[in-house]
């Protein structure tokens, strides 16, 4: 069986390795939770451990693709910074073309295709990512979108890509709920992202989108602020649970 | 046996084995069925259930290719995306060019040739995907084909596209009778949908295309109706299929 | 041995495998009978069952390349429609340069000669089809062409391509006599291909090809109408054969 | 051993297999005889047997390159064509740019070089096919070439190229002798094909070059009176033969 | 298993095999130490051992990319004089674009995406080395980069890359203290290079990268007095630890 | 091992396969032998037996490529005349730029070069003969030249291509003399190569390249005149030898 | 294992085979010893034995790439002539851009980077060839740089390069002394090359570098009084060492 080292060759059953093997590279990247709330779109992010006198600064897995756009991303990150690069230009173009800014849509299906286009032709492997593409329109809507190493994007009201991804989602699923106040979902992206991360600021790192302002890096400070209440909160829920079982 | 793995070589009995394994990508997609009218052409679309936090909305299996012209497609959803571009683009040229819109026939052989030529080729696979091309002419006839990764185009006047297409195909060739009532064509549409999908609809999204206006996908409310109602007929359907055996 | 898997190598006895195997899905394609007569070229064609929803104009074998010139085929439709588009735009293009119609001999030539172009260069496989080409040149005479996967391209009288071609050839060549009236050369092609395929509109397929007029296809009354005549006469002719047989 | 199957690669003891495997190509095709007179060049060619129906017109294995050049061949009749082509082209072209028409060494060579490239660059197979060229120079002198597979180009008085060539080049060889009488170098031409080729107009085809006239096939009766003249000369040779045994 | 011979392809657990390997040659390439203090950059290189008449200028591991950035490297010095002038070529185009000079993060990241190309397209090896890359920006901060033949950037106060770069880091990350005295940065880089590069200025030498000046290599003699300066400390260290452990 | 198929590999002892096998081609050539006298150059060449009806012009194994230079090989003649082209080219355009002829030695060069070329570049395989090339430069001085499939160009007083080479050489090395006689020089040439050629002007060819003039082919007659008195000498000298033979 | 074979693909341990076996090819060439005066430049080189009828001036290890810089290389001389003319193009090309001479390092680093660049990219092996380039910049400085088909680029003050280059660089390493003697740079050379070669002016070649002068090889009868000088010189020395031993 050798369908899985061409580039671009069905197998029999109709799989393409390569897309499947690329997604195995997400699979073991940072994970990543994003979370679209009425008036926000936050990004939680794992912090890969960095050496001591590393720059923290430059490991980041995320990055603004327009004044009112931002992408975090779980797998390669070279292979990410190619990607990054090819979605600004983009914005600039489309600035250029349209004399408008593009939408969160525009700009996911943009950097699908781009994946897309690296399994079905030949002479480069696909790209080792997936990314989260988060921002608001001109019409003030939030939109946050995946793109994965195949090239599909889809949008979600809140997703995790990366380590332990499928834990993350259904804590997710139970969990969320519409809302207009930013510190619940910033704290819903952090009580999801705890489900598999250990907890502390040297371990999480928190990006919130605002509509009409830059992506925003929470500092250290605010992060463990963040930690502390939301610790606090599980804990309180941890204990109502077990004061329920204990009822019964 | 190694014919399968080269992209564009005939086995010794003449057949394209990339082609058929790219078959197997189409026959795991949803099930879409189309169904033309005598004023209308619906697509029933098996909706794969989407994470509870996923936008619906993004992973739909149609869109509009032209005003005039709506595309379903079962198989890889980012290779349906380059599709659907080329064909958007190519309706845009013939606009250009000859001052007026295309054929359903024009777009549907251009979509289909450039799925061919893919599959003679060398440095790229097929596209792993068949399509369901539906609009109406400047005639005001209604046109309803399917193409496929072999790059074949033919017409049809009701058809299905997808995971267990031959028993849906079964049952529009049992069921099928000419109508300008735009309600029959959409339950027999669902009908034949409901022989592989469960009924609900979470599972099943419906799309009309009628002369002179854009595309239009049920909301859930009509949608719901909708399956009330076949579900209805189905039942009686049955019971005096049940009333006939019966009374033998 | 694997001279057969590479697109343009010549096996030690000086054999283009690629281009035998391409043979072979014209072996598995509808039978096309060719009738040259002195006024007309007629095709009978075997209609492959198509499902009963299907519009089976759309998977008809025959297309015009000219207004003076039909092209059938045996084989890939997909691939036939890349060749048939080549052909036509060809003589747009002579039409242009030269301020007339090509000959039916020169549009035959241009088809063999991009099939054979696919058997001598590599990054494509051959085109898996066998080609009638049949019109009236200028000078008002008939032509019946023949081009196939190798590339070649001969002159008949009368032939067929595709399915069980040889018993077809063989009724040709005992039963072809040079005819003016066009009934007889559709009775000449339809008995043949009734050799091979069962009777009935629903699988016989008839275009002739007049001087100075448009393909036609006959309808399914008028080819049912062929159809019983042909089969009076083929009873009648077996009859005799048997009285002959009797009387001695 | 591969060494066959790459397309441009030499084999330890220097040998080039895909054109040596051409070469068996040729090995099968039809017999073609050449033959130089003084004032005219005779092709004799071995008619295969055409299908009953087949317009053997457009089998002919002989064509004009010029108005007064004329090429024969053997081996595959699409490469042929191919060939054919480019030479009438550059013919066309050296008139253009030198106001004079090409001697048939300069023909010759060129459609040697280009089957010469084929057999060093990669990315196709070489020509199935040797051509036999010949015509009259502006100085009134015929010429008679031959290129093969590998890219050759030699001159002869009197030569063949296809099936069974050896004895008929011995036969050649054996009875040559100057003439400036048509008909007697027709007759050597016919009696060197009549070595390999069974009698009869249907079996054998003459070409004849003359010089300021364009290339002239003969009419079957022609062909009918030339067999039964060398016929007669045969028989007499055999039986003198005869008589010269019987006298020892 | 071949995947690690493909240029581009993913194993089956998502690795780039050929980067891996790349990652070798960095192993085995001489240790370079990075030293970032508040008002200098500081490079400790280990010397391999020169040939005797060797004129050492030419091996050096270091350059200049531009009057304020210096590159270091480990791996193939081939490969790195092609990544150095593609560097050195970008500062000026950026100047002439910019009418400024680059930022130390700028060139980081385009000497990485230059590495990264390499490991995701055909027809090229990556690579074969890292680099360090330090210099002052116009805000006349410090920064020093880190790439690898993956195609990552990342910053970091101090780090070492080449041979035995593990016991260095750890070294490094047990002794950094911000400082801003250029010879406390210079004792520090040479002492973590001393962890695994014998004593003497043949073995070592020293880089310095000062705000507003080119970067400067020591002297010998100036090397030969830190060496001194730095043994004599280093000896007191291991004096004050020997103490420490007798007073125990 | 398989270093051999590839084009343009090195084996692990630095061999190039590929270059020697076209060498062995060369081995398997006729022979050729140049000589080089003070004013005049001389090629003498082995006829390969021709057919009888053959036109031995027209494989003539040496050619002009400028009116002051020749070119004889040994080798592939549709490669050789591939490369004479090049080189005639070569040189008009050499006329044209510089408005002078070139040099024998850049014209070696330049088709050495292009032998070379072959060797290091993938996509086509060596060429598959050496040269010999000569003439005289504009101060009048003779030069012999030859290239070898692996692009090496050297010059000779004397020397021999082809098969049985290393006699010949070996013949030459021991009877050359400068000469300013061109009998002498003819003789010599000739001496050597009926060391491993049957004597006879069928067998033997010679060229004659003189100043100001252009090469010149001996005719039949002056070549068996030369043969004879060839042949006389060598009698005389190895009666010569018996007598030192004897009187020892 | 089959690492080797692939142009461009480092092996697990960081290896690239094929520019190794080009460093097989170097080994197997004539040595050439470079010493560096302080006024001159030496190149001596070992002359293999040219055939007797062979102009040796045509095998020459050395060639001047610009009116000041001189270079002699070890291995295949088809490649040498390839670079040497990169290079001199290269060299005249620097002269219209910047109007001035370009220095030894500048051109040594150029034919380098053309060699490590057909290490890296696919298509082509890599060049199989060291050289020595050698001049004096317009600083009157003298330069001696060595090149090999890694792409190094390294200055010498007197090295070695090809056949047995080990012992003769450990020869210079015991004897190099800076001086400005041109006698004594040549004999330093001499005896170098006199350590693996044999004596006499047939096996030795001579090249001179002066700055302001173009590269002079000394005759055949300035060698030979070099050789007896520096043979003499040798005995001496011998005689000196028996002495000593003997004394002790």
């Amino acid at each position: 069986m050798s369908y899985d080292r061409a580039l671009t060759v069905f197998s029999p059953d109709g799989r393409l390795f390569q897309a499947e093997y690329a997604m195995e590279v997400v699979k073991k990247g940072a994970a990543v939770v994003g979370v679209k709330g009425s008036d926000c779109v936050v990004f939680a992010l794992e912090k890969f451990e960095t050496k001591k006198l590393q720059d923290s600064r430059t490991v980041k897995k995320v990055g603004a693709v327009d004044t009112h756009i931002a992408m975090a991303y779980a797998g390669l990150s070279a292979d990410a910074r190619v990607l990054l690069n090819k979605a600004r230009l983009e914005c600039q173009n489309y600035r250029l073309r349209m004399d408008s800014e593009c939408t969160i849509e525009y700009i996911s299906r943009y950097v699908a295709s781009i994946q897309q286009k690296y399994t079905q032709q030949g002479g480069a492997r696909p790209f080792g990512l997936s990314t989260l593409i988060a921002g608001f329109d001109r019409d003030h809507t939030p939109h946050l979108f995946v793109t994965d190493p195949t090239g599909s994007s889809t949008e979600w009201k809140a997703t995790a890509i990366g380590r332990n991804s499928d834990p993350v989602i259904e804590y997710l699923e139970a969990s969320y709920k519409p809302t207009n106040n930013i510190d619940e979902t910033i704290d819903l992206a952090m009580k999801a992202l705890l489900e598999v991360v250990d907890t502390g600021s040297k371990n999480i790192e928190v990006c919130v989108i605002e509509d009409g302002k830059q992506m925003k890096l929470l500092s250290d400070a605010e992060t463990t602020a963040c930690i502390e209440r939301v610790e606090g909160e599980k804990k309180k829920e941890e204990e109502e649970k077990r004061k329920k079982v204990m009822q019964l």
